[in-house]
């Protein structure tokens, strides 16, 4: 039971960073973005996957290699576009 | 020693956050962010810190406390902005 809201809302965290990623690659627009959120972000969701892998802790290990890779996704956008 | 990385991971993902709150309150400028993104997030944000609770995962809880309120912070900026 307690899992199942695990991955809910790893599955919505995931989810959460698609609009931003489309929009992002869709406008070529990321002067309002900030780069030191997304460095950061990317930054905390490997020392989450390390808490994952040490904790057993499947929907958390889940959720940060999806948001790793969008969110290098829109890093790789803000240094090409901006 | 597991707690630790979860601790660390939860500080960074708060601060994460925060280049983008001040960016945005200072810059007014919030055409290029996604609504949908930081309304998705808020959602998330409530189901871990029930997943939390109910696995006593303090890193858990604590890291979605902080995002949950900064997330707000860059929805309202949007709204009264946009």
């Amino acid at each position: 039971m307690t899992e199942y809201f695990g991955y809910a809302a790893g599955v919505l965290t995931v989810v959460s960073f698609l609009p931003q990623v489309i929009r992002t690659w869709r406008t070529k627009q990321t002067d309002d973005l900030s780069f030191g959120m997304f460095a950061l972000l990317v930054t905390a969701g490997g020392l989450w996957i390390t808490y994952g892998v040490m904790s057993s802790d499947w929907p958390v290990i889940g959720t940060n290699v999806g948001t790793v890779a969008l969110n290098c996704a829109i890093l790789t956008a803000k240094l090409r576009y901006s």
